[in-house]
């Protein structure tokens, strides 16, 4: 036996017992009589302790043989600390050693295991296992577990059934770049891994199963950017006989269960917002609505006064920011620097000041008086003290360069909560999007989406002007998740498919199966998948997905612990029918 | 609202109520002035009816029009049945509709969706969304889906942690053959999809995770049996600081949880029998102990009698058959045909008829006298009205045909009780199994497998002979799980590759990642890994898997429904840096 109790299990109570513990050494300090070792596993650490004085002068030489890292047993007896550590659980207790066992012996980490580590990211992901022993890291990892178990439990509990989906599945040109693998029985043939379940799920529900989840692993073969993995994994859920509103229910009743059950987070109803307004107030579609500075549009009142700029704009729009007419030159030099870089992207940037006496000063105003400036400061709500930042442009560019100057004034001005969760529902997403290279409409969502049932008859005659039935979840400005009522109609579906540009052999080589099983009685129905990775994250108060992933891979897609991907033999290549270009 | 109940909901307490319920037509019963209709959903069957006397023309014309798997909704008032359904629990009352609405018309389908269905197994998978609609596959898969959730509520419930590893790993030689994925950002580099989770478990040990398990997609890309399938399903184990009998105790416990959950079964004490015991008494390593005809070794008895046969085998052996002495030389020679088959591969059968009165008659009377043939009798406990079936030849053949003849006659015999699950670890398997043709030892488990303590001497000198602290999991002769204590130690670890031939270069470019994770203090650890699909088909009482899985691939690997795999564009191959031979 390897031990009676964890690192994390003894307690005053068990004062006098003996008891053996296994684990890492993650500390000692030896003061010369004394000798103390804290001893780390999963669940805590156990001080054990070595008298000088008492104990037997081998095990005493044996205890300071050790190193850090080193994996060991210990049997001994509990006492009651001399000095406790009530930061921890068995900060009462500690273990006076009379056997030691040196279970395995530790090269000397090459950085340490602590919260704040010494190591790099680099040498932190070649050395993962050792990352993972760090708690801050572990820790990521059991939220991650408690998230997957509760959505379970609480799914279960709906009535929902887990079903697996095949993961070597058909690679289809719409959507993302799939990964395939080649087919040896099949030669010159090719698996394609899943993007996401979804003609599986429909599929489930023309089958009658109702309520489908699971928490299955999804794969892009894109460009990675810092918080995008190739492997990836999604809470994949669909429902049938449901409206919108039923599946928005259902799914902030598990977002809201999640929270109160692993953050102690009671949330209210959830709003809802249109992707128009969303995109009309906030300049995208994942507005972070825990604070305001919601956009205001100036066009009937600043057009036609002389203004270059402003005349020869679509759109001019601004935010209020509060008690900030007193701003320097310079910090209003860098704001404009700040909105003209090129990830930014605006030309420039417009300023009013609502001064404290009530007059105004801005960087226009040679073209507009003060009279009418007061009246922008009316439309703003401004009152004095504040500062009006005003963009002009295309008005897409414009409210994207908004966006972010909106964002980055709700960090200046610490408008942001970072305790607070604010959870939202976008609603009413555009069909489909025109991409001027291709010259043709892509479907937004995906082409199952259904439209929303007023605007079918547009699908003809105004494609670019369809509602979809869709939603997306987002979180403080994060998107969690996304979903829409499908189209459970053959015909609707070969309209979206003709609308997409799709020929009909197309349509049918890719999707025949589907548009197949349309014709045997596919109940309405729709769903949802949320980023799994994403939503520990979120509740785990980072930005990075990827301390939220055991192994994850770099941004070239690289395991650097395993060193993969490598090359493969020759003999393999042959038998797969394939070889390098 | 689609629905203010499921199918499966309503009971004699809801009479008068005025409810809607959707799903799809299951069956229409004609009979002039009345009309039924079976509705069916995920939940139960309810029934509709519709009365030519009381109900408006164009509802009872609307009604006539459905047909089967037409997707429908209907509003109704329930009322008590005049002739009652005690076979359903809905089977008290029905619905009299007031309002129908088609939500989606169907073909007719290709086959009956019924329990007894007409339609072939190609072409239920072909259209396996309609297959899954019948109940009976319907049930496997809610089967499925419950041996998960208590799997995971039982293993939760001991503190593992459920742990996601990655599906895009790197290739490697030993084993069954790796599915492949190459890598775009990466040309010339492949990927590698996962045979087990076996390595990435091992190193979470060494990250101190200390209980890991995941239900994860495995893959092996071998030609395919029948009850094979590229990816598959295991509940994937591994434990810190354990000895075998640890793991052996956790996981009873998991299987009898799940009996006793799912079954409703409370299992014994799971026996435990050593390998060579297995193979000596039975034949093989899974025996099927539900009922006896052990082995009974003859070599003592038989040799130097002047009969050839007996004296040119290394082994001779049988099994007792009860009360089969009035056997006729017809059935005998029918017995013989059976063991001659290449797939059993005997050369011949022996056999001794214990009569009822006391005397032999025997295949082998030539060599034998009743007092020789008397004191076998002894040997196999036989008595008067029993028959003794012996074989002889090469140990190991001749074991794997008396194995076949074993089960095959406690088929005949009806000595096999369906409704009984016994249980049986297996353990102390060899560590090494050698390859006359490519003249090398290959590792029984994996690589990874520990040898017994006492045998690690032996790997020096006399490979062959180590035993491996090895396990498995039998229930009625069908290998459910097996796992072992594994290496921790890193000399050990190279000595094992050493035994299996792997130069250093080999070895550490395979694994250096798992070497070196030895080296900084890796944890004695174990673990085990249960197929899951084998595990469904064992609580369903089924022999093949694919009916426990809702989306199976075909003996040659293809998912006939979606049709693939499937050839990929030019544009991809070239992206992919690669192309067909």
């Amino acid at each position: 036996m390897y031990r009676t109790h964890t690192c994390g299990e003894l307690r005053i109570e068990d004062v006098s017992k003996e008891v053996i513990l296994s684990g890492w050494v993650q500390k000692i300090r030896d003061k010369g009589g004394m000798l103390w070792i804290d001893l780390r596993d999963r669940y805590g650490i156990t001080q054990l302790i070595f008298d000088e004085s008492k104990a037997d002068a081998g095990l005493i030489r044996k205890a300071r043989s050790l190193g850090r890292e080193y994996v060991i047993q210990a049997t001994g007896n509990v006492i009651e600390r001399f000095s406790k550590n009530p930061n921890i659980p068995t900060g009462e207790i500690e273990i006076v050693v009379s056997k030691l066992t040196v279970l395995n012996p530790s090269k000397v980490p090459p950085f340490t295991i602590e919260n704040e580590t010494d190591g790099g990211e680099d040498l932190r992901m070649k050395f993962r296992y050792l990352d993972l022993r760090r708690v801050v890291v572990r820790k990521n990892i059991q939220l991650r577990h408690k998230l997957m178990q509760h959505t379970r439990s609480y799914l279960d509990s709906q009535q929902f059934i887990e079903i697996e989906t095949p993961v070597l599945i058909k690679s289809t040109p719409e959507g993302a770049r799939d990964f395939v693998v080649p087919s040896r029985m099949n030669p010159g043939e090719f698996y394609a891994l899943p993007q996401s379940p979804q003609t599986f799920k429909q599929l489930l529900m023309i089958s009658g199963f109702d309520k489908y989840y699971q928490i299955v692993k999804c794969f892009r073969d894109e460009d990675l950017r810092a918080d995008r993995q190739p492997e990836f994994t999604q809470i994949d859920c669909e429902m049938s006989f449901v409206t919108r509103d039923d599946v928005l229910n259902t799914f902030e009743g598990l977002i809201k269960h999640l929270f109160s059950i692993v953050l102690n987070i009671k949330l209210d109803a959830f709003p809802k917002m249109t992707y128009d307004d969303a995109i009309k107030m906030y300049g995208t579609d994942k507005p972070d609505i825990r604070f305001g500075m919601k956009f205001v549009e100036l066009n009937h009142l600043v057009k036609g006064k002389g203004f270059q700029v402003f005349d020869n704009s679509r759109l001019i729009a601004g935010i209020n920011a509060t008690g900030c007419a007193g701003y320097s030159r310079k910090q209003l030099d860098a704001l404009t620097d700040y909105v003209k870089r090129p990830q930014v992207g605006a030309k420039g940037l417009v300023y009013v000041k609502y001064n404290e006496d009530g007059t105004f000063k801005s960087s226009v105003d040679k073209f507009f008086n003060q009279e009418q400036l007061a009246n922008w400061a009316e439309h703003f709500q401004a009152k004095p003290g504040d500062l009006m930042l005003i963009l002009a442009g295309d008005p897409s560019a414009t409210r994207t360069a908004l966006s972010v100057l909106r964002l980055y004034m709700g960090k200046t001005l610490n408008q942001i909560d970072n305790r607070k969760f604010l959870p939202l529902w976008v609603v009413d997403f555009p069909l489909l999007e025109w991409d001027e290279e291709t010259r043709r409409y892509y479907a937004m969502h995906h082409p199952f989406t259904s439209a929303k049932p007023e605007d079918i008859e547009k699908l003809d005659t105004d494609p670019g002007e369809v509602k979809a039935n869709a939603y997306d979840l987002v979180i403080n400005g994060v998107e969690i998740g996304g979903g829409s009522i499908r189209i459970h109609d053959r015909k609707l579906q070969q309209k979206m498919f003709d609308a997409l540009g799709f020929t009909e052999e197309e349509a049918n080589q890719q999707f025949g199966f589907l548009l197949n099983a349309f014709n045997y009685g596919a109940p309405p129905h729709g769903g949802i998948a949320f980023g799994f990775d994403r939503l520990c994250a979120l509740f785990g108060g980072a930005d990075s997905i990827r301390d939220f992933i055991a192994f994850p891979k770099n941004n070239s897609g690289r395991d650097v612990m395993i060193d993969s991907p490598a090359p493969i033999s020759e003999e393999q290549l042959k038998e797969l029918a394939i070889k390098m270009r």
